[in-house]
């Protein structure tokens, strides 16, 4: 048996706006003690199956963002996995799967484990002693096991799971119960998620499964109505585009094996939700850049350039970005979504994000280093490139086309 | 007799930083309908006397804003007053009236009006008849009268008179009351300032006064403890530097007349109050520049450059400028120049502000016009000094001096 990851990097979220936009979506954004949280999920899949056995599934758009903070890490770039039609996470999955199988030699018990890409988890030792067991319980009962988080506050924003009371086993080795799922609550408003908290039977749904590859598949086969994964076609893909993994798959699965997750976890979905992961100062601020905080708390200030004064404020993000300033109440923190069609329309290009440019120029002869001329040639093209074009965030020069030529996102 | 007006313009306030700055106090500011406060109390001063009789009181810091936004109203430039010392507004009044005596030819009987550089105040045509009768009631009883407007609610950032309830004699012209002040309470707090306006006989101290210069002087002299104003030293002057006009003269007075104001009137103290200036949406929000706002009311975003979003915001003022980024509860208005202290010690160029440097360039003869050699060498001067200096606000090109010079404020 072969223990792979694949972790979902196709995400588009705005939520971080005006720092993540739809050519930089926020698990690129390195802002979390100065790395993303894709790099954080990189870190976590190469920790339990080592580089070569990390996939990560994403999109055209986010291709460059992917190979340039995986290629210092040694997984191999073909592990890119590149959606070929525009699907939600169902026909992703199933396409990263089919790649598995066809181009990767994966057999029917081999486990894979999804790993969203905009999670924060810590501490690393617990959440690789869990994902193992969920592993070997995904294996020994060739089903799908998915981990589920003790909620600690009745939080609307989450996928909750109601477990059945008797438990299904308990793992001795971790000391951690498996429970079944009864069903599914997405996003209940407040008051729900209280009452289901209530009842102690109640868990978030962290969204990482494991399940052996078969077995998978054989899913997908009774979602399209079809006897092998072979025979699922591009056209029935496309009808479902918009369908999620958990409507496809995770909601129709007969039994769902929930393991309860020992780390701390989050998902950064928002400014509020990324605020958790930073460092507060006596009155729960979090800041960075330059700034001055006179009678204000729970507030926070991100982004720099210039000085930014917060005065008598309470819950209160301050977002400065050299596009567009943001400033939004921690108790409407969800506005921003609603807020994004708006912003959209009146200022597309804000939304849309800055372009990166690729200089592509040509590969230096084998062992042999870049002659400086060629050097000079690449910083001439990518300084001149920067001013002319100053919306373009970044001029990145790599050595891999054989003519040169420019290519923007 | 002739009627002056003495508008005061030395003030170095900095409550609308990052905008006012020790460099660019507030009243320079063009942030009413692109129109600053200075420049209305000019335009309400010319109305009422013409431009040869405005004099302007002021300080060397402040004296190129003075002289660049009165240019091009007809007053002399001969009337700005600078002071010798570094006065509060006592002896900057004593200074002036000094000025007015020696060098301008005042007799005793001239009335002087004393302006306050940061009001704002409509309609025009009601102050001008309010203002007329003030000065004739000065000249007729030789005295101080004051305009005292009515409380509409319990501000705690201005000053209160006490009236009398026995009126001293009423303006039959304009149907109003002169009155006679019982006492003084600078900056009650908010509960003092409500039982003092539910005594019916509260005004709030406009700031705005009328007398006859010389007895006016003999005020000074009582306060100085001498006979003569002519016998005030500068030494004297320089030991009483921290005292205001108020304190020096107005509230020592034995008899203050005040006459009701008619006018609407606001004092530009701080962010606050010149959102009262601006028009507002249909949430109470008032704004400049690009913006989305988004369930926000009852708050203002000033400054432009690049868009600003507010979300889910009561209540908050966002400052955008180019130096420094600030946002501040409207219930904590006047924690900022509480703020002012940390401010200054944490990023002195910031409060101090950008200097404007002036070019002065040789005079072309008389008759005839700058040569466009001429023209272009300032040209090339003042682009020069822009990048060369980025932080420099402003290249003021003046044709005033004999050979070029470069001034650093």
């Amino acid at each position: 048996m072969n223990a792979r990851v694949l972790i979902m990097a196709g995400g588009s979220g705005t939520r971080l706006w005006p720092y993540s936009t739809k050519r930089t979506p926020k698990q690129f954004l390195k802002l979390i003690g100065g790395r993303s949280s894709f790099e954080l999920a990189l870190e976590r899949a190469i920790l339990v199956t080592g580089p070569e056995q990390v996939f990560v599934s994403t999109n055209s758009v986010n291709e460059l963002h992917v190979w340039r903070q995986m290629r210092a890490t040694g997984i191999p770039r073909a592990n890119i996995l590149v959606k070929e039609g525009d699907y939600d996470t169902g026909g992703a999955v199933f396409s990263a799967l089919r790649r598995l199988k066809k181009d990767f030699g994966a057999k029917d018990d081999d486990v894979v484990t999804i790993f969203p890409a905009d999670h924060v988890i810590n501490p690393l030792a617990e959440f690789e002693k869990t994902l193992i067991f969920a592993w070997a319980t995904a294996a020994k009962h060739n089903c799908l096991v998915t981990l589920g988080k003790r909620p600690d506050e009745p939080v609307s924003s989450y996928g909750y799971m109601l477990v059945h009371s008797e438990p299904d086993e308990k793992n001795r080795a971790i000391n951690r119960t498996i429970l079944r799922v009864e069903r599914f609550i997405e996003k209940p408003p407040r008051e729900k998620a209280q009452e289901l908290i209530a009842t102690g039977r109640a868990f978030w749904n962290v969204g990482i499964f494991s399940f052996p590859i078969g077995a998978m598949l054989s899913e997908f086969c009774r979602y399209f109505g079809v006897d092998e994964w072979q025979a699922v076609t591009d056209d029935q893909l496309q009808e479902n585009a918009g369908v999620s993994f958990d409507k496809m798959v995770v909601e129709r699965v007969a039994e769902l094996r929930v393991l309860e997750a020992g780390f701390n976890w989050l998902d950064i979905g928002s400014w509020k939700a990324l605020q958790e992961t930073l460092t507060r100062d006596d009155q729960r601020n979090t800041s960075e850049g330059e700034h001055i905080l006179v009678n204000t708390a729970d507030s926070m200030v991100i982004g720099g350039g210039r000085p930014v004064v917060l005065v008598g404020l309470e819950d209160v993000f301050v977002v400065n970005h050299d596009d567009a300033l943001l400033v939004i109440s921690g108790k409407k923190i969800d506005d921003l979504k609603a807020a994004m069609p708006i912003l959209a329309e009146r200022y597309p290009r804000l939304v849309q994000g800055r372009p990166v440019v690729t200089v592509c120029t040509p590969v230096p002869e084998a062992g042999k280093p870049a002659t400086s001329s060629g050097k000079h040639l690449r910083d001439t093209v990518a300084s001149a490139l920067c001013q002319s074009y100053p919306f373009v965030e970044e001029v990145v020069v790599t050595s891999v086309g054989a003519a040169t030529r420019v290519r923007e996102q």
